[in-house]
């Protein structure tokens, strides 16, 4: 009998199911559910209208897409319900939504359908920046133990902060809410009937420690006495591991998918993490960049280390036994966009669409042999601020050594060597630390759709790169994550590392660095380092003066 | 009798002859004559072709445009040959050919028609290249005296390295040429039948000054043992003033016009010059800024003051009585059009198109209202390196404080604001050498077409700017000199200044500064300084190495 695994990506716009051969990794069949709602920003299906940088999301969406997605591969691939061994599911982190002790959402309750703040908070929400704001200061001025592992900054996208809007916007509904839960944690909790988290986003986004546990009760009576007991009140469930099992079908689910009763269930992990297994890392040395809007660097370690720029370091958080290390660049992707939204010509429009391709197409295309240092332009990779390892995100954006014969591929390529000498810093800082980068895998639509990108980053970090071979490296993780869930006995495999290491596919071509490419990206990452330093480390403040000046002119 | 002044504007693709009444200045007739052969760039007229960054002109074309121009507006206005009192002419410069002592230029005689260095090299010709760096060297090297009134670097545009290149590459031409001439003194001599040369050209390119002369023999000998005796054999003519008289028409050029013999012929002047007489400029204390692609800021003084970083400082080189100092900014008018062309979205050309306007016009339109600051960003104007003050050739450009939000109308904005930045520089540069600034005329078709820019100007400079109200403030100031060369018992004015203070023509708007933008720019002028300090005086050659680098790259 051959054994299946089904992986379950929530995105950000819909869910995606892969059903995956456990043996070899072949994909048998995928199906993709688009959310109705998608994300609301404007107004929620009542009518109630909300404020700019809201991003909600309806709860029963992911719960249809499940539905659908489900038996939808398993009515193509005409796969038993007894040959699917295991289910893993990422999802996007920190998605949070208040929850009665029967799971019910509270925004599908009569009380609160009207209330925005009753509503799933998607990643993106920014609703809570004041209150980020906030306790960023309490935390700082507290000197809380964890601020230094999560990168010195609180951000609004994280659990706590959009709580602490709840609490304050909404007090009804944090009165009311039993849980504040993760949406992976959610909807896991709803398919297995046990309610677990996971530690990858408690660890990443709720300032878990393995050890340590939360911040203290000081802590949160600090930022509002009412949230003293958060923790033992709304967060009170076992943390579980990344690559173990949450539980298994409950016999309702079990009969809606079409499943067998007990089928194990993956804890559940934040989607781009989901790279890593995906990937086929699986041990340190190996780092997996998710290349998309913004970049991740993930790197598995075996201690704890005190690392600082980055975001996030949680034990057994990524892969089972061993450290996730989390950094990232804010603007990557969003970087590439702006300029072809902003700054390409009319002639170069014109041109991709008289040849049937992408604007991006048409500039790589453009820069077919070019040769690195030949435009004099180095850009800084600031344009939302940096992440890793600076953590500031009052600086903004560089570009230098213009003149008019200056090319609009010539700021394209700035801009993309600009992302990829960040990603540069982002290796050092992670060596310095004593966590070495042996070998480096990409993964994302980018790396797989744009070549001329992969060998700008292999001759800029002057190593080899490897490129996931699917765009749904993420579904495939997710799978791994749902085979590590059964047993050895079953499945054959030891853990996830093991599963991660025979599954995932990368791409046949090895990128390899051009040695003459190297030598002058080598003085052209100098002067970045020395630009980097001098805007970015308190010599010249002149971009955080200009911010400063540019939110009072407003 | 009414009276009337002819200006002639000798351009780099046209010349245009105005007629001005001289007691109002009023602008009784124009024509324009589009030289057939415009700039030679590629061949000339009997075939050969010519290398990259080349640019001839046919002498011819000057000669025939002035017949037909002058005609033209004396058959229009109907004026009478008794009623035009004197001719004035500016002309591009330094623009040079060889010609015999018959006035016949080399590339006329059937000897050299077919050679290009025996043509005319317009002011942009950079064939001389490596004899401008060469002559740079050389004059360094033996600390010679003049190099500093020249702001510290000798340019291909100029006089020398003209006839250098001549010398080393068409020898015969050197030999042959009894002088090598500007074609404003060569017209001249053409319509006065004597040889003269104006201070103004000598002085701004050729090295020579008031009281010492052109350089020494020694310094030519330095340069090429056959140029030894250059000044002696073929720069030897009468040097004159700016304000006088060169000539009075000779018969057959009056009979070819159909004016007066005799009618007085002023002392030509260099176009971008001649705006300062054509814009009412006539006195210490005022600056006439000249807009187009590059700028020009031209003050007169009282003395000779050392003032590092212009271009040049002339006794009676643009005013009688003053000594004129020309500085320069590289890069105005093509900072915006490099702008345009490369970096302006299809949807801003198509809204502009279907507007019917510009896209200078609709970017302009999109910052309506704008509030200095408000959208975070500065640039160094430095496209096309530095004139004034730092003198180096060697810089490139900057743009800082971008963001996603970053809109294509904020970096418009930010190029035009930098090149107002860099103006400040130049006025503080003049101000601090004892040179005060008390107020600004602007012209070119920049300030007359761009009322937002005038007004930009006006913010950052701080000071109230009047603008021209003519294009043609080159052709009046052209007629102003030819009214200075007739007798004052026929004009009534004592000398040029006062006719320029009486007949020049500016905009009724006077643009006044806005305190509110104002207190915005002394910030954003803060943060212009220390990046103009910090990249531009040695605390970090970025700029200088990715040039180097490109070189070696290209």
């Amino acid at each position: 009998m051959a054994k299946y695994a089904i992986g379950l990506d929530f995105g950000t716009l819909s869910v995606r199911a892969l059903l995956v051969n456990i043996e070899n990794g072949d994909e048998i069949a995928q199906s993709v559910y688009e959310y109705p709602h998608a994300v609301m920003e404007t107004h929620i299906p009542t009518g109630e209208t909300l404020p700019p940088n809201w991003a909600l999301q309806d709860p029963q969406d992911y719960l249809n897409g499940l539905l659908i997605t489900v038996r939808s591969v398993m009515s193509q691939s005409k796969v038993l319900p007894e040959e699917v061994i295991g289910i893993g599911v990422d999802f996007t982190s920190a998605t949070i939504l208040p929850v009665t002790k029967d799971k019910m959402p509270l925004c599908q309750t009569e009380e609160f359908a009207h209330e925005p703040h009753a509503y799933v908070k998607l990643w993106k929400h920014h609703g809570g920046e004041e209150e980020a704001i906030f306790i960023d200061k309490v935390a700082r001025d507290r000197g809380e133990w964890w601020l230094p592992l999560y990168g010195g900054k609180v951000s609004s996208e994280w659990t706590i902060p959009k709580i602490l809007e709840t609490l304050h916007k909404a007090p009804a509904v944090y009165e009311k809410a039993d849980y504040f839960l993760e949406a992976m944690d959610w909807i896991v909790w709803e398919m297995t009937d046990t309610l677990t988290a996971s530690a990858c986003a408690m660890g990443y986004k709720a300032f878990y420690h393995h050890e340590k546990g939360f911040p203290s009760k000081d802590f949160f009576k600090a930022l509002d006495p009412r949230m003293e007991n958060l923790v033992e009140d709304k967060l009170n469930m076992p943390i579980l591991p990344i690559g173990g099992k949450a539980g298994g079908l409950c016999d309702s689910m079990a009969r809606e998918l079409g499943l067998l009763p007990g089928t194990p269930v993956g804890t559940p992990i934040i989607d781009a993490h989901c790279s890593v297994p995906g990937g086929g890392v699986g041990k340190p040395g190996e780092m997996m960049i998710i290349m998309g809007t913004s970049s991740c660097h993930l790197m598995l370690a075996e201690k704890e280390a005190a690392i600082t720029g980055i975001q996030g370091i949680v034990k057994d958080g990524i892969m089972p036994g061993y450290f996730g290390i989390e950094a990232g660049q804010s603007c990557v992707g969003d970087h590439f966009a702006w300029f072809v939204d902003n700054c390409v010509p009319e002639t170069y429009t014109a041109a991709a669409r008289a040849k049937g391709i992408s604007v991006h197409q048409y500039l790589s295309e453009k820069l077919a042999g070019y040769k690195a240092g030949a435009s004099g332009l180095v850009a800084l990779d600031w344009f939302n601020g940096v992440r890793s390892p600076l953590m500031d995100f009052d600086l903004n954006g560089l570009i230098i050594g213009m003149n008019l014969l200056t090319k609009p591929e010539d700021i394209y390529l700035a801009l993309i060597e600009a992302t990829a000498f960040g990603t540069k810093a982002i290796v050092e800082n992670y060596e310095a630390a004593g966590v070495p980068v042996n070998s480096i895998v990409l993964s994302g639509g980018i790396p797989s759709k744009n070549p001329l990108i992969v060998q700008i980053y292999t001759d800029i970090l002057n190593r080899d790169i490897k490129v996931c071979a699917s765009d749904q490296a993420c579904a495939l993780g997710a799978a791994v994550l749902g085979i590590a869930a059964a047993p050895e006995a079953i499945t054959g495999y030891k853990d996830a590392n093991e599963i991660a290491g025979k599954l995932a596919k990368l791409q046949d071509k090895v990128y390899k660095p051009n040695p003459d490419q190297v030598a002058a990206y080598d003085k052209l990452y100098a002067e970045y380092k020395t630009l980097h330093d001098y805007f970015g480390k308190g010599a010249n403040d002149v971009m955080k003066r200009l911010n400063k000046i540019r939110e009072e002119r407003k």
